[in-house]
């Protein structure tokens, strides 16, 4: 993409509305725009980054033989009187009537839906256990939307259900949910801890909130000091195999957040507790029957019985992670984006546009890294060299190529590291190599 | 895909409450569920598919140097006050009051949106052209919502917008997407007449709609025969080039939709002219200033004045093409996929799931083509053979492979072609090759 035609509306000074880092610098960096408190417009490279993170997701939902499905944003609201939550669930809900008078919500999560939909098309043991998923965008109405798209009102999210025939089966499917987690978060860049939850307006009796350690985060919470260095989950999992251990290794100690703390194992824990601010970019729940029960979600038993379903229900905010990502990896300069979601690899600076051999150098550059697949964004606007150094660092792509007359004379450009800031001087043809490797 | 594991609630009866043969074979092949009137799920093969159609317009938007964004689907009020639409908009938009009692709306269509976004954030004549589109959930409240994902309530639509300078530089953006809508047609197999068309609630001065031909259109249309015989747009599009003696091949002859007609030319016509009803696939506006002129949308001129920007839109129905292509493409079995946005390319049935033979065949031949990148769907159910060929036909997949005991013994299986019926019995490598060429 050439940067003199690409929607990128960079702003110079920080917003005075944005209170924490990761807001600011999505505003200053163009990616998104406030559409009314707590809604935002996703402009081409915040959308880029959100995608990006979505197919991480659906990978590794599909790598878990999670499927997918697509959930509408709009419910009826007596399918929630069923379950009893249409009450239950405070002003955060948007309650809507339609034309007709019908009441109506815009779904703030969907064990409801999900339940009604498995219940009128399983019928047997035989085609449990089953994960379903979808990535929709939900609406809470928080009383004071804050932290941009952190704490946004309406949020993409992520969120799976399985479907088991007992609770000893649907520990199963948490498990996978569990460890599945982690893979996701640790493709992000991200170390996020698992901790004990309260359960909240979803119910149940076993829950994890998965937390990412930042100074700006909404919640105290409180770990045993292994969990900063423990080794993460690999890149191979068995699915299939017995996750158990795995999930033992990761709960084995103490971390809780919040509402979870307990000082009496805490004051033993002594110089290996830390406390720290942390923000949740997970939750997983097994509730068992408490959907579908009420919903009548049942099948038919091996024994030719009747049994109803124990469920889970699993969520990522994949709105919310990109501000998370950023809160993690950015500095003074700007946004750090990790190369497997960063929009483009590559920014490619011309120092001198408008000077012709430095505009076909870069051009041939930009149309090479094309060809072979690598994404580059080529600031090719007629500014100052200042401006250019300055934005290509807030938009935080991995990698940056300075192109000058100077150098271009040589056959030389200068290859940066945004994370580490190292410069090196080096051949066309290096450069390229070294991205298309 | 196992079939076995899939979430494919098939149905054998024809669902009453279906009036037209898309919305049945939707619901008989397990893509969609209603939600509540006009408000559906899509179960993972009609996402799968939902998705392809996306992705075949994100690749020709893309093509086209039109850049992708998301706006939320929850719109202030205010913003449509700004234009004088939320008035004039009826019953058909979904109005909302949030906790603190400010007006919202789900939003039915962006033009408001946009024109803000575009006017904060553009300065100068230097950043155009410019053309943004999304592809977001949107709401309109039919008074009687019908014909499943054709006319429904909440449904998925690409919209695109155009900034220009003046209305002539506007013109060429209006050509563009007029080019890029017969590709996308194209691609997913559909022949779409352009047809002048009333501006309607978006206003301007030139407005096209593109119908298909299917005797369940939902209106009446009248064009010239040779539309029914035009050769269609090409692969390579040069956007860069005049596109208007293309677009005027395209526009050269009568073609009318319901309230365009014009009885005259009609009778003028007369054995050329053809009568049939049509669905609507897109509609395209240009409308100058008149969103950005209320809106205070403008750019300085080279000269140094100051231009308010001219404007156009563009909407395909994501979701309606899903039933629109099975409309044009469906038998008394069920659906015919075009290769291009099928789910699977291939459907593997074996006839015999639990034979040792069998399965060990049947494994393989599936594992080889997953390895090969083709998807394939394999019937692994312990079911009857008539089942399995039932379904297969009515989910419509292009190909089948049928794996039985007999032919296997000597190595062979069944090639069948779902559009043309055709089958072929093939050595298990020749299969194989076929479907990986």
């Amino acid at each position: 993409m050439r940067l003199s035609r690409y929607f990128l509306p960079t702003l110079k000074e920080n917003p005075s509305e944005a209170q924490i880092v990761s807001h600011r610098l999505m505003l200053r960096a163009g990616m998104v725009r406030q559409s009314s408190a707590g809604i935002y417009s996703w402009l081409p490279m915040g959308h880029k980054v959100l995608m990006n993170i979505q197919r991480v997701v659906e990978e590794e939902q599909a790598a878990m033989g999670c499927q997918q499905m697509l959930m509408p944003t709009i419910q009826l609201a007596d399918l929630w009187r069923e379950s009893g939550r249409y009450d239950a669930y405070g002003p955060e809900m948007l309650r809507i009537q339609d034309r007709h008078g019908r009441d109506m919500l815009y779904g703030p999560t969907n064990e409801e839906q999900i339940t009604e939909i498995f219940r009128d098309a399983a019928k047997s043991y035989k085609e449990l256990p089953k994960m379903l998923y979808h990535i929709q965008w939900k609406f809470r109405d928080e009383v004071r939307p804050r932290f941009g798209v952190m704490r946004g009102r309406e949020f993409l999210m992520k969120d799976a259900y399985s479907f088991d025939i007992d609770d000893a089966a649907g520990r199963v499917s948490y498990n996978k949910f569990f460890v599945n987690y982690l893979r996701i978060y640790d493709r992000l860049g991200l170390k996020a801890i698992p901790m004990k939850a309260d359960t909240g307006p979803i119910g149940g009796d076993m829950s994890h909130e998965f937390l990412i350690l930042a100074d700006t985060g909404e919640s105290e919470i409180a770990c045993h000091r292994d969990y900063i260095s423990m080794d993460w989950v690999g890149t191979d999992v068995d699915y299939d195999s017995d996750l158990q251990p795995m999930v033992d290794t990761f709960t084995s100690k103490y971390a809780a957040t919040d509402e979870m703390r307990d000082p009496e194992q805490e004051a033993a824990l002594g110089d290996d507790l830390i406390t720290a601010r942390g923000i949740e970019v997970g939750h997983i729940f097994h509730f068992g029957t408490n959907y579908s029960e009420p919903l009548g979600a049942k099948v038919t038993t091996a024994e030719g019985g009747e049994a109803t379903v124990s469920m889970g229900s699993y969520g990522v905010g994949v709105s919310r992670l990109v501000g998370a990502v950023i809160e993690a990896s950015h500095d003074d300069d700007g946004i750090i984006w990790p190369e497997s979601i960063a929009p483009f690899k590559v920014g490619l600076i011309n120092l001198k546009t408008g000077d012709e051999a430095c505009d076909a150098a870069c051009d041939g550059i930009y149309n090479d890294l094309q060809t072979a697949g690598v994404e580059v964004l080529m600031d090719d606007r007629e500014i100052r060299a200042g401006g250019k150094f300055a934005d290509m660092d807030l938009i935080g792509l991995p990698w940056q190529i300075i192109a000058g007359p100077r150098g271009l004379k040589d056959g030389m450009v200068e290859l940066k590291n945004r994370a580490t800031g190292e410069r090196e001087d080096l051949s066309i043809e290096s450069a390229l190599s070294r991205m298309t490797a």
